[in-house]
């Protein structure tokens, strides 16, 4: 099987123009097949803001009422996604930008309403990876923006880390998928006040361990709930790393 | 060679969702091939006035200054394009939202500035129509919007005239192009005071007499150079109609 590479990167690298063009460069040295998945919330929090709406985050998660879905549509789908396209264009990489509304790739349920009211918020159905397969095999790169859709005509927001690991586990039935988190820092850290700390392999029984002693906390751990799923589900190998590097493997790997 | 049909929407039609489910059911109903170009003015105007961003238009051009190309790229890319994507997947027709920065599409150059600096506004290039004819070909419709790239990054604000035509005259070599211009009026009016005195054939020449004398005017002239550039280039009807008329084919043909 063919390689592809899945890159997921979070909102920090892509929202400052500086830490976007280096990921870029980074991205575009890939050789092999490969898709970038983005998030964008700062930014949907800042443009929110500039439009008098409130962001209501809970367990990092944002709720998404009709005015904020406009928002992260606009965000997500538009803004953050097209500067990617255009500037991966500019490196000469056939980039598409993409929702998983777009060539139905992502469908969704809305998330049930049980103690919190998420509102227009997804949990992913189904991955139709047909479309993109066609085009990836043709050296287009998808760019895929973190929202998903009901099939009923309603787009829905999803966690870009999950739409990392459900790409990533659809994809592995055609590839070899190499699974890539890149985000601030240079991995799963063992101190969180030592950005040095770095965990270079980390297995479900330490991660469990890790969780239990609050080592391993908050934000980090959807990611590693996600990451750990694809591992599992048929993805050859899940890194967890910064831009830097992209190129040279180094980070938390899975095991 | 195969039938496409490419359908050029303006604001009025896709931003009220009552018109915009109504364009959406006639849209889905074409049976060939096809395109869906569309606009988003009006909702771009009240979302920069919602960030405090003034609108300034000449001859009906929009000013695009950096602040305002975030907004067009928002808007157009993101909450119309994505809307209008969402609500043909949920009618069963496999869409696909693209600017032309997507697929390399459309690649255009910053308008040089003569009298007036319309700023961070494309005048178009090159059609790329490579990947989107691959896509066409597995049954995907694409829906595109008024976005074009300069290849170095930036994204650019082209009329949505222009690309409809720009597109059809590309894939004239492909195919047999019906471009359908489809607005709020019936057609092209012999007299703008009776919304039913539809010109049903215009030429070349009456289009000249009726400029001079004013009948046409203002708005209606670069949509009808555009539509007249078109049909001169090898597309093999150019129609001007409303959402009711795009299945009956009645309204203002150019000869």
């Amino acid at each position: 099987m063919d390689r592809i590479t899945i890159i997921k990167v979070g909102g920090k690298v892509t929202e400052d123009s500086v830490s976007l063009n280096a990921l870029l460069d980074e991205f575009n040295k890939i050789s092999s097949n490969k898709i970038l998945i983005h998030g964008g919330g700062r930014t949907a929090t800042e443009m929110a803001g500039r439009l008098g709406i409130e962001t209501q985050m809970v367990d990092g998660r944002r709720i998404t009422d009709l005015a904020m879905l406009e928002v992260v549509t606009m965000v997500y789908g538009g803004l953050v996604n097209k500067k990617i396209v255009a500037g991966l264009q500019a490196r000469g990489c056939n980039a598409v930008g993409l929702t998983g509304a777009d060539l139905n790739l992502i469908s969704a349920s809305k998330r049930p309403v049980k103690e919190i009211d998420y509102g227009f918020v997804g949990d992913v159905d189904d991955v139709n990876s047909r479309e993109i397969r066609l085009l990836i095999n043709e050296n287009v790169v998808p760019v895929i923006a973190p929202l998903t859709h009901d099939g009923k005509g309603n787009l829905l927001n999803t966690n870009a880390d999950t739409i990392a690991s459900e790409v990533a586990i659809e994809l592995a039935n055609y590839f070899n998928v190499y699974l890539i988190y890149c985000f601030e820092k240079k991995g799963v850290l063992q101190n969180p006040d030592n950005k040095n700390s770095i965990l270079h392999e980390l297995d479900a029984e330490l991660y469990s361990e890790y969780k239990n002693s609050g080592i391993i906390n908050s934000g980090m751990i959807p990611k590693l709930d996600n990451a750990f799923r694809a591992k599992r589900s048929g993805v050859k190998e899940v890194l967890i790393t910064d831009t830097e590097n992209i190129a040279t493997g180094r980070g938390t790997r899975l095991v």
